[in-house]
């Protein structure tokens, strides 16, 4: 049973801001980092919360993150853009990114907007989700740290590249799919690692492209690119379809790094994080009456919803609807935090002279 | 070792637009039918090639297929279109459908066009090729006769649903995933039914949503909506990211059957086949100097080609490479079929005095 304690996320939120203002952040930095970490905690995401204040701030020391970078507009049509990031905060240069993707949408209909040499930008489905609040279907992706190995192969070259797709309807909660293209995210692995458990086999490879259940072994090995790594979503071979995950890491690295003229998940985080990402918002309204399709979406999703389930199971989840209803309890109940996740950030507002809560 | 003929595409070309002639085709409906099933059968990927025929026949003669229908224009924006497809042979319909889409992205940079009422298309790869010649993004997608259980679940309730996205690139092979979001095809359940194989624990679910190796009681319960069907990429169950694969199905569900106001897979093959596609294309020099990126989407292609296979393999496959070497090698030598799926058509052939080659 793992214990956790409760803390308000206005409190979190505070305490945040407070700490990415000491790392040379400014307010609207600050604010839109906290945020996005938030959300992912309130999801039960917690992977991608503030648990990662501590990564950023040794990024922005190391320089890998400019705190003070402005991304800059290179390329542009009536339906697409194209940005440098210049190495600044991932949450911010995505944030701007992403906004115009959404203009761009609003006034032509639909909007692409890449971006290069940006940096970690939180979970995929808050961009997705943020363009779907404009009545628009919303996909963001972006390629990551070397993580996952494809298939035949040995070498951890792709990202676990996420993609996100939020389509609006009136389904009681936002219908979004945010997926790793990968088995698992490297936070599974790190759990496993810390707890001294096995991984299942179908997860991971060693260093000559073996299954494994090693964790720590795989970790090490990514580390230090000694080979070995995460597997696609199918598995390590094609037997249950490990080229497809494959496939679509690999799609993701070209409309990530390939569109925007960035480098691939192989070579980010050297000097520089070197993240690239994708966004791309397509208004609703370009199929129609928008009340009837949003009402349309709804009744495909409740026909699957109350499908019949399993037998060892109570219910068919729709993707989203989990983590909507972690979010509204943790909006009134306060956000869970794992005990060593307080005490990681307790010694860091100790640092800083800051409260957490 | 299975048994196998070589006959000349043009030969087969010749045969299957016959064929289609005689079932009330013209000459438009019976070239493109006929090209999409022999560029699936030149591939390699012989299910979805003119081994339909019969089965298309059967369609037509049972009224699911209008040969006669023409599509039509709905609903047009300046990047999108909406059709119905009045119930037309499912490869015109996509012809016309698909050609709307590149249509709206030469003249302003993208385009999405959507159909319901349609009918089995072929292979997606065919259509998302098709805009890639025309120096495009092109994405494409449609749902199927219901196969597929939704994580949990145990009702054949979404499509095998495939996604086939085409990326323009120098590299040596037309970069292209085309990929069912199930974990295996229905034709790959045929095959191990046929022989009495078993198939392995983690394609398929029982009546009650548990895990079966029985290939035969799997496509006799589907046939018979008893429960039970093919899982989703990535399996029965979450630890291997089965709701990745389960949110794959739903995410083409709602961009085909959704923005077309079509018909979700559940409930198609009844009196028509009321299948619905998604056709997206994106020119590539929406994103800067064409030559820059074709060569660039190259690169990243070249890195992965290039990295090095797990101690037991002796390359990497890029996406389509496999396919299109299969492609080259059957328009020199013939195209391979084999021996049952020669008698199939040779007994059509008789049956409409025609020859086979």
């Amino acid at each position: 049973m793992i214990q956790y304690k409760r803390i308000s996320r206005e409190q979190l939120y505070a305490f945040s801001v407070a700490v990415l203002k000491k790392l040379g952040c400014d307010e609207v930095r600050s604010s839109i980092v906290s945020d996005v970490c938030l959300e992912a905690d309130m999801r039960g995401i917690s992977s991608h919360g503030i648990a990662r204040l501590p990564r950023y701030r040794d990024h922005i020391q190391q320089g890998l993150i400019d705190p003070k970078a402005e991304p800059e507009l290179l390329f542009k049509t009536g339906v697409s853009a194209v940005y440098d990031g210049h190495h600044g905060v991932g949450h911010y240069v995505s944030k701007i990114v992403c906004e115009k993707a959404v203009e761009l949408a609003q006034k032509n209909g639909m909007g692409i907007s890449v971006v290069r040499n940006s940096n970690h930008y939180g979970i995929a489905g808050y961009w997705a989700e943020q363009m779907m609040k404009n009545e628009m279907i919303g996909i963001s992706s972006s390629n990551t740290a070397p993580l996952v190995v494809p298939t035949f192969g040995r070498q951890a070259i792709l990202g676990t590249n996420p993609i996100a797709i939020a389509i609006p309807s009136y389904y009681s909660s936002p219908i979004m799919l945010d997926m790793a293209t990968s088995v698992v995210s490297r936070g599974k692995l790190e759990v496993y690692s810390r707890n001294l458990q096995p991984i299942p086999y179908g997860w991971a490879v060693d260093a000559q492209g073996k299954p494994t259940d090693d964790p720590s072994e795989v970790l090490e090995n990514v580390k230090n690119h000694a080979g070995g790594g995460i597997v696609p979503l199918g598995g390590e071979s094609t037997q249950f379809g490990g080229h497809k995950g494959f496939g679509l890491a690999f799609i993701v690295e070209l409309l990530t790094a390939g569109l925007s003229m960035g480098t691939s998940s192989l070579h980010t985080y050297k000097k520089h994080g070197n993240i690239s990402h994708f966004f791309m918002a397509i208004r609703l309204d370009l199929f129609g009456d928008s009340d009837t399709l949003l009402q349309h979406m709804q009744q495909i999703a409740m026909e699957i919803k109350q499908s019949e389930p399993s037998i060892d199971k109570s219910e068919i989840l729709i993707h989203n609807e989990l983590e909507y209803k972690n979010r509204e309890d943790a909006l009134k109940e306060g956000i869970k935090m794992d005990i060593p996740t307080y005490q990681k950030l307790q010694s860091l507002a100790e640092h800083y002279a800051l409260s957490l809560h």
